[in-house]
């Protein structure tokens, strides 16, 4: 994988948009997101706004289930305890559980897989399509960020959301509005102890950890922000990516695959290279190795 | 999930075999792995040994790699600081990556899997099967213990041991020696925080958590063993989990996924119902509610 990622050009890597990222402050480190307006835009505009408003701050991770996901907001049961919402954000969104398909570039896997007709990848989203319905919508896989939410399919509203910790729970697409992935940090999030209540919720509050803020990198002074570099998947060296995966080359592997799951697909980021100028003043930076 | 659970009756559960059952004590607690010898036994038998002779007491988890693996075992690096290995337990063992599948009883799920042409269950095991090879083999879910090899195919004994703790890596399926599954406690391995070296390795030796003991359940004394039961893999109360799982009925879907990947599925477990001589001493006391 990392002859592959060594021989990539300038062009096919990507800057998050700092419009589409948001970062999850801790006491121990940053967790970073891409939104994905492209599928949930009424959930990012909200969250946007929430996070704009400072709506997060102080609030906590309150559920952490082995194997499953972990889900942070507001930690109060009565809706009369909760903290308003700020300035600009909508207590109410409608369900954005899939799209059309039509204007979506669609970097499909070769492979099958039992939960859609199709799977792939939309600006590095894993996705998934069904051709005779003209329909898209986001995959569930490790680090896919959704929006909580109750019996109605329109009671989401971004404010609680929630990161896949475990193996791929495929069964939730189409039923609940996915808004990005995490892109860096999830090391932060699967590591919480497991809540012991119901659904892993913490039973007491001071199991919770809190959240220091959340922000939109756009919200963010430059000096701030966390720069990383996404790899396109609609490039060739993506699918190069894929196939060196599908078909394990290393002398470790005995038996090859010639299969790939959707989520088992690694999404390669790096810290932005270094400019030549900068190299020579600090010649032992270096671009950080993508994981796996 | 719990209707179909609480429906079920007596014979439908079994206890865990002492004999292939291992313990793993750390600190704070408990993990129980249920051995395979159907598909790995010169494995089983190493692992067995090793535990008699207290071969793992005092050695430590050496590795946690996020969406991937823990490890443990000898951290040494050098072969000459390795701990030997106790009375009875070999240094070199036969790869097992597959069996024949001739006299295993295959409970089939009815969903198609790119990795392998069949998968289903083996005595409440996570496999796949291959009708034209006639071969079996063990599959990598959440939960999965394998043991950890070199290069050479037969250089695994059971001595590095690692447990699947993210999403399913089934590209090792018929790659290494599965041995056996995490039946309680992987709570105590999935939040072991990430190694910061290659692999997920600690950099530091304080970084490992110290194993106070594995030991066979059989070689533990009655009363400090862990007493669980396993729902039969091969039952209709399975079969009916299973369907109850590929097409969620409860309200908050509302779309069903008409399918369900092999390491999706739930293997319930419960501590053995008190029966009702005891239950009338200790009205307080209930079978563990089975996990998700």
């Amino acid at each position: 994988m990392q002859e592959i990622l060594d021989a990539t050009q300038a062009g096919d890597w990507r800057t998050l948009d700092p419009k589409n990222t948001l970062y999850l402050d801790l006491a121990n480190g940053r967790v970073v997101i891409e939104l994905a307006p492209a599928f949930a835009p009424a959930h990012v505009a909200n969250i946007r706004a929430l996070a704009k408003s400072g709506y997060w701050n102080g609030l906590s991770i309150n559920r952490s289930q082995d194997n499953f996901v972990v889900q942070w907001g507001d930690p109060a049961e009565d809706d009369k305890d909760r903290k308003p919402l700020g300035r600009g954000a909508k207590a109410k969104l409608p369900a954005e559980f899939a799209r059309k398909s039509d204007g979506l570039v669609f970097d499909r896997l070769p492979d099958a897989d039992g939960w859609a007709p199709e799977v792939g990848f939309v600006d590095g989203f894993p996705a998934a399509r069904d051709p005779a319905a003209k329909t898209a919508w986001m995959a569930h896989c490790y680090g896919t960020v959704g929006a909580g939410r109750d019996v109605a399919a329109d009671s989401s509203n971004g404010t609680e959301l929630y990161v896949v910790t475990g193996q791929s729970p495929r069964q939730l697409d189409r039923n609940i509005t996915v808004v990005g992935r995490v892109v860096q940090g999830i090391e932060l999030l699967s590591v919480l102890p497991r809540g012991t209540g119901p659904l892993g919720f913490y039973v007491q509050p001071t199991q919770r950890t809190p959240i220091q803020a959340i922000r939109l990198a756009a919200d963010v002074p430059k000096k701030e922000r966390t720069a990383i570099e996404v790899l396109r998947t609609g490039t060739p060296a993506f699918a190069e990516l894929v196939e060196a995966r599908r078909n394990r080359r290393d002398d470790w592997y005995k038996h090859m695959a010639g299969h790939i799951d959707l989520c088992n697909v690694p999404l390669p980021t790096r810290a932005p290279p270094v400019a030549p100028a900068q190299a020579q003043k600090a010649p032992s930076a270096k671009g950080k190795k993508a994981r796996k």
